[in-house]
């Protein structure tokens, strides 16, 4: 085994093992653990109904941290007020086993609202989590954060800025959302790096590249009440700080972006009863909003992505799923291909019907790209068809 | 046969026969007739794509109406701009046959985008169209405008407003709206009315009966590129004149909501798969809109769907649902009830499951109570559950 995912910057270790939350014996809880104290960032659901993990990140979130836990199969979410003091009981136990403190301990759940959560299996679990960190148990760690999930998901990826003995690395590892569509179930995304960056430039680093990404497979900006994506820089490359504004600073966000773009679109492909991918690249936008927002729209439509699983190139619900929006479109110039076939130009396309159904068959990937003609903006969302493995999965 | 529909008023026809657009042998073109002119009243899709016939209708409906021809199996959308003109020999025919004018012709149409229209097969149905029009056809019209409903929708209902000989009748029928959510597929409503009403007066009305019906049915205000409801007024009850503000209005807006109440009610009840009906009252609102913006998000979750179609007394998808719209929500108080079972009062509810359970399993229309507790404002909004058969039937 090798650094990979989470463990792939300098100073990173990881571990995952099961504790006793999911019916399944699976791994649920897993840790991250940095050397050396990070500067953190996150983003964080909007939804007004929260987890008491979230609650307690989102306030220590500011501080240098040192820890991450994640449990799976519960999300310690509208199950008690006193579930609260429970995560911090957490976080303060794994503070003493590993010297830190509480306060440089962040938490994270996901799974099923409303349930009481097994903490002292937690608590008992912590000793064995310690004991088992290391820079191989990468995949253990994205195996613990799994939910309906099929596969782990972690990537890696090397910005090219010189530190002092090494060049900064980034790595990060996600669980996936339901049906694409965090309305309801839950994105969970954890980053780490070596580079040395201030918070705040960290932060604005984070939030432009989950704009592109993460967010690109959501609909209608609908969060679970865990969602969060964090990033831990401990500064073990030695770099020179990164600044905004600079050289480095582009070949930082760049490789955050190229990462999470990576991550999102594993996010996509593995969702709930997925066999195939569905790409949508919007162009000829009047700002990046309208592109964006007719994106999620196509990616997220419940016809269109019926549709994509029975490969039939129905363009109308691609159209109809534009038009809905709110957003500018010129409707007579509108130009719209499914997998490179051109079936739409302000008036349909003659197109081989029975060919691009073959391709659409054929093809793990869907690509949506429609032109909607009044501007330069541009955007690209993730999705995947909707089959009836989704509703079996979300029956129970 | 008896009266019924949209030719419970007085004064209205209606036919429906097969004409050869649908693939199989169903009724596929339908018409409404009244003796008289009328005053119409219509609420239109905002999808920027838009049927040709609905851009006829959009014109025409300022002027004196006496038909409405509707065909299903086609959108006539985005099947290229000649469309219009087709459009406008059809209503041209039926008027030269009717011996009306072409403007008091209105045109509607359902079914799938972007194919050519056999516009020929249309003109030759019409005067069999006409031939058979009568008060007894209106379950025939009403097939005629359906395409995965499994059941013609009508209702009929008397005001109690003394007319001259008679009193008002308000008659409806209506086509569903895919998965009830009609982001993308077409709901059709036409209201026929024999009162005596100004235009504008009859505008508000069905303006204010759509938002409380209708449009809770949808989801995220999305329509599809062809959605419509029409109200025609032909004034034969000979009624004195309904003006705003009186007890008459009062009495003919309450009628009209109840009618188009349980028009919506079955749209929901049909909807494409569906095995239950949902729906979700919420109470408590800061203002109507917050209100209505939960009771919707709630009523068209894919997850609470799939969770109703489970008999799994989820709630968790409930709270998560309600807590991701922008709304004014005391988090902390949120009460809900699922089949008057109450489940979450700021803190899990401990209730009996298995019960729970079974009464979910055994009711074809599952209720969903929440006190969102920032006010007195409510909403009600309706929705089916998610089934394998839905992506069945639009997977092809």
């Amino acid at each position: 085994m090798e650094r990979g995912g989470v463990t792939y910057p300098e100073g990173f270790d990881a571990s995952g093992l099961y504790c006793g939350i999911k019916a399944e014996k699976k791994e649920d809880l897993s840790l991250i653990f940095s050397k050396t104290p990070c500067v953190a960032a996150g983003t964080f659901t909007t939804n007004q109904f929260k987890s008491y993990s979230l609650l307690w990140t989102l306030r220590n979130i500011k501080n240098l941290v040192q820890a991450v836990v994640i449990n799976s199969g519960n999300a310690n979410t509208c199950n008690g007020e006193e579930n609260y003091g429970y995560t911090e009981q957490v976080a303060e136990s794994l503070a003493n086993i590993t010297g830190t403190k509480k306060t440089s301990v962040l938490v994270a759940s996901t799974g099923i609202i409303g349930r009481p959560i097994p903490y002292e299996k937690i608590l008992d679990a912590l000793p064995e989590l310690v004991r088992t960190l290391s820079p191989e148990n990468h995949t253990l760690a994205a195996r613990g954060i799994m939910t309906t999930d099929t596969r782990p998901k972690e990537f890696q990826i090397n910005t090219g800025i010189k530190g002092r003995h090494k060049e900064v690395d980034i790595g990060g590892m996600v669980k996936g959302a339901g049906m694409i569509n965090p309305s309801m179930s839950t994105m969970l995304c954890f980053i780490t790096t070596d580079a040395v960056i201030e918070q705040d430039v960290l932060k604005m680093a984070l939030k432009e590249a989950v704009e592109d990404s993460f967010n690109m497979v959501t609909v209608d900006d609908d969060t679970s009440t865990n969602d969060m994506v964090l990033c831990l820089a401990n500064g073990m490359a030695k770099n020179s700080r990164i600044k905004e504004g600079t050289e480095d600073y582009n070949r930082f966000l760049s490789s955050l972006k190229l990462l999470s773009t990576e991550l999102a679109k594993m996010i996509a492909s593995d969702g709930e009863g997925a066999t195939k991918m569905i790409e949508v690249i919007v162009k000829g936008g009047w700002c990046k909003k309208d592109a964006r927002r007719v994106a999620k729209r196509i990616a997220g439509s419940n016809l269109f992505k019926s549709a994509v699983y029975g490969a039939d190139p129905n363009w109308g619900r691609i159209v109809a799923a534009a038009g809905s929006v709110s957003a500018r479109i010129d409707v007579k110039n509108t130009e719209v291909s499914l997998c490179g076939v051109k079936v739409y130009n302000g008036n349909p396309v003659v197109y081989d019907e029975k060919k691009l159904r073959n391709i659409m068959e054929r093809e793990k990937k869907i690509t949506v790209e429609i032109d909607i003609k009044k501007g330069s903006f541009s955007a690209v969302a993730w999705g995947c068809d909707l089959t009836e493995d989704y509703v079996r999965i979300n029956k129970e």
